[in-house]
């Protein structure tokens, strides 16, 4: 089995909007270190900037529910109502936290609104409009820029910090993918005793976003880590994107 | 910022009852490759098997309860009763998925309780009765046999395989840990633009069972990988253990 290894990119300057974000990528990274099979993880903090997924709090009329929850929570009601405005489904909205199903099925706090990653502090981050389209998009645009040909493009995987319903702390997740298998299904197949390995159902992105988020300090600008050693889930398809890892509404036993 | 490093150990025999497990690790790993600052995780399966947390199923006599929920989910009444038995509380039975807490406060299907990795068929394997006392008990025993000062030991990382509530797939998860710090604490901290970092908390724990699952192949005889990389989140003091990524039941939105 090969070894995995993850490593920050260094120098990636401040994405604005507008930014060619993969440009960026491509010229950190250096002629030819960008490889085929390659997994390049990206903070969605800088794929929203780049997208210009910025909210401009000044705009912001926050309605009854904003203000009740903002009120009840200590917090800013503007980005409140910005988190709702994100969530197609509030599932909590108490002690602090609102967890909510946003437009694209993700379940998370504050619908992945960000404040403290925003450039500034009258703005807040949204998630990209598209993530799995994002992926792809700068799948295409890295492979044209290290001159890959585009079955050789490193996989994208844009990612988030999302908590957990029964574990402190977050984790990274997968929230756009492009290259790289969301899931890796050994259901049906036999272990090593030739026993049934009947719940083996592997969430590799997710696997490989915390890898990622465990070389890069959180105050740092190192939004971009290269991982190596997962070959075997990159393809030359894009293929089914990060929203193959959402449970549907209908399975859910938790909301 | 380092490098992540993740790689299987190979050579592990098939671990039985009663055996040195850490023997066996540090007898595959050989000489002067178990360093300082190393964390070797540990898939739990073979440390059940070490401690002998194993169920003969000719023992179980299923009750009322696993025998009505054996029949609504087609699965043998005797590993549903073994589940029961080892939760403290059920937190849904449907679709043919048990959900529950464990008696040691994790939640998780089937209670941990895995018909594919015991030896033989007419066996189950329960979670270690104590994963925090295994992982430190392994600690010692790995300093020992490598030679190293105790201060020195590499981290040991005890590891299962939990689903999600709302995205499909399971990934890895620490259930047992001494040396590794379970959380790295932001909150409150300001990242590179001085804006408060108000959710970041990582469970930099589970992230690294998440890469250690990434570079075994489910049904290849490598429950073992040594992670490199993380040294400083690895200290002297076996430190507060995997319990620390329990939210408490009173803290709990989703049961």
């Amino acid at each position: 089995m090969a070894t995995l290894s993850a490593r920050a990119l260094a120098g990636i300057p401040e994405i604005r909007p507008g930014d060619d974000l993969a440009e960026a990528i491509a010229t950190a990274a250096g002629p030819g270190e960008l490889k085929a099979g390659m997994v390049v993880a990206i903070a969605h903090t800088v794929v929203s900037k780049a997208e210009g997924a910025l909210v401009d709090l000044a705009t912001i009329e926050p309605g009854p529910r904003a203000l009740e929850l903002g009120r009840g929570q200590g917090r800013d009601p503007r980005v409140v109502q910005v988190a709702l405005e994100q969530s197609a489904e509030i599932l909590r909205a108490e002690r602090g936290v609102l967890i909510s199903r946003t437009r694209h099925g993700f379940v998370c706090a504050n619908a992945g609104v960000d404040s403290s990653n925003a450039a500034g502090r009258d703005q807040v981050l949204v998630l990209p409009a598209d993530p799995d389209a994002s992926a792809r998009s700068l799948r295409a645009r890295l492979a044209e820029l290290s001159g890959l040909a585009r079955a050789q493009a490193p996989a994208v995987m844009i990612t988030d910090s999302f908590g957990r319903a029964w574990r402190h702390g977050q984790t990274d997740v997968a929230i756009g993918l492009a290259g790289l298998a969301p899931l890796d299904d050994w259901r049906g197949r036999t272990d090593a005793h030739g026993l049934r390995l009947h719940a083996t159902w592997l969430a590799i992105a997710d696997a490989a976003a915390g890898a990622a988020d465990l070389v890069r300090a959180k105050d740092s600008a190192e939004p971009v880590v290269l991982i190596e050693g997962l070959e075997r889930f990159v393809g030359a398809e894009d293929g089914p994107g990060a929203l193959a890892l959402l449970r549907p509404a209908a399975e859910d036993l938790f909301s």
